[in-house]
């Protein structure tokens, strides 16, 4: 089982692998470039090769065929390499001034499809819909088990956005701590009495300059401070702290705007990599009100150099303001 | 003049280029690879171009040469992308619920060499004690002035270490603000009375198992929540809250085990793209006790995924007693 450990110097969490280690060796990338996979090796996300994956927690089949065969649609099984197991209770040790905990926990991987070469950006609106309806029971069933304290769902899509594999799928990752990652939210709310995501939206409606499109339920904008270049939020209009709670109305009109940002995203930028990143409020344990949940769409054009790993500083070339011009010129043509 | 502008969410800040903006055909990556920038075009850093950077704020010459010519050994010129300027006072501005500031600072870069295919880890001792002293000189010149409040000195070497030129340099970024990117440091001060660095080092040694190198002044270790693979630090074994109050001495030693591990990293590792940080206290303004300045030597052997960019909760496949054990048998040999 991997380990939790603290980080002291940032007051933050890293999970180590202890039980296996890359060599140097196994990675694929140099100063120069990347030796990318031969194609000829077996991809264990294609339907037919259901026995190189860990056994199916759930699928999506319409034609009654049994778990971990052909004729699935989408498939749910756990992430064999990260090492989380969602079995007995945390337990924090120490050895001297260190602090680490048991990997316990869920990480789940979802196919979204059997074909190997259609990714998420090519996929139909009902399609997508499917793939939000396996995120959302999954969210809510993880969310059943009192252990957990915090689901992260995304989406690595390329080499840049940190995928490992090309086949197009979405990973759910359920800790047993709360990261503190968006300090930002609850001190907002504290401090002004209302919901800083909801302020955004306002916000954002009433200038205007940041705005994409916006749709029955959701809206698209670039972030005032956007990290990364052509970074997009995709917001629901309705607060609500977690993904789960999203109606069958809201998941289809989510599917739709999701469709069209992205698929114009992917054409305008030149086909990057790029994350989706699901951000919720924790769960199962006391916390303070503020959050709402929302999308992060993250166009992955630049590596974080050195200033950003160590300061929490990002250095973003790309306005958001001019990001948000160019997509609403191009949506809109 | 670019903006400071606050992330709400994560309170952090994000430097906003608002002059100009990058293009999406300007960033060299997509999905698959990296269009490298051809051989052919015409390196602002080697000897010869000097008129191809903005003016000399230093450099050293043994052969008395003018500034902005041939004949020097380090060149010390600003950065012209990022847009800080060291001009006027620092101004809030608010519009609705945003805050930004202006980008009062100074980034500088240190063009370590005239070759340009000649690296820092290929560097004899000498040479990186001459681009230490030169760090050193332009550290705490920044640090007399008033307006800057923290000082971050870094290298990108290497593609996926954010470098956007191959030719050897350094970066220094003075900050107007303190990035709140270590907040353990004050607050294990704080409630333990003791330096959180010197009692990591007293730890590492006690163990053992995470150790590298030491020398007279130094100690390598690989840190116990290493956020990277094959991370490392180079600690200084004398209490000291700033890189700028290194002595003579002091500063020989750093460059012997800087040069001796270095060389080994980029042997063992094959090549990797790194960074090298320079992390000290903040000046020019109250903060608590606690500082003690290092050096973090992080390959970038993979790209941080959704999980990290979002969560901050790092995935790290190689624990660094492994890592350590690697180097240490290597550098035995």
């Amino acid at each position: 089982m991997p380990e939790l450990r603290r980080d002291l110097v940032r007051d933050s969490w890293v999970l180590i692998a202890t039980d296996t280690a890359l060599k140097p060796r196994d990675f694929p990338i140099n100063k120069n470039g990347i030796e990318v996979n031969s194609n000829g090796a077996l991809c264990p996300f294609c339907e037919g090769n259901e026995s190189h994956t860990t056994a199916e927690l759930a699928s999506l089949r319409k034609d009654n065929s049994l778990p971990d065969t052909p004729g699935w649609l989408i498939r749910t099984v756990t992430n064999k390499y990260s090492g989380f197991k969602l079995e007995g209770e945390l337990k924090l040790s120490e050895t001297g001034i260190y602090q680490s905990c048991n990997g316990l926990g869920q990480h789940e991987v979802i196919i979204e499809t059997p074909e190997h070469n259609v990714e998420f950006h090519h996929f139909s609106v009902e399609k997508i819909k499917e793939v939000y309806e396996m995120l959302k029971a999954r969210y809510n069933l993880l969310a059943d088990d009192e252990r957990i304290k915090y689901i992260q769902i995304y989406k690595n899509r390329g080499l840049f956005a940190g995928a490992s594999l090309e086949h197009s799928h979405s990973q759910i990752l359920a800790l047993p701590l709360v990261p503190k990652n968006r300090p930002g939210i609850e001190a907002y709310c504290k401090k002004e009495g209302r919901c800083l995501i909801c302020d955004i939206l306002n916000e954002e409606r009433k200038s205007g300059k940041r705005v994409v499109i916006e749709n029955r339920d959701f809206i698209v904008v670039c972030p005032y401070a956007s990290r990364f270049p052509y970074e997009a939020w995709i917001i629901p209009t309705r607060h609500a702290e977690h993904f789960g709670e999203i109606s069958d109305e809201e998941l289809m009109s989510l599917s739709e705007i999701t469709a069209n940002f992205l698929q114009e995203m992917v054409r305008c930028l030149n086909d990057p990599s790029y994350n989706i990143i699901i951000n919720s409020a924790p769960i199962n344990c006391a916390y303070n009100a503020g959050y709402h949940w929302y999308i992060e769409i993250i166009p992955r054009l630049i590596i974080n150099s050195g200033v950003e790993i160590t300061t929490g500083i990002y250095m973003n070339p790309v306005a958001p303001e001019i990001a948000a011009a160019m997509f609403r010129e191009n949506m809109a043509e």
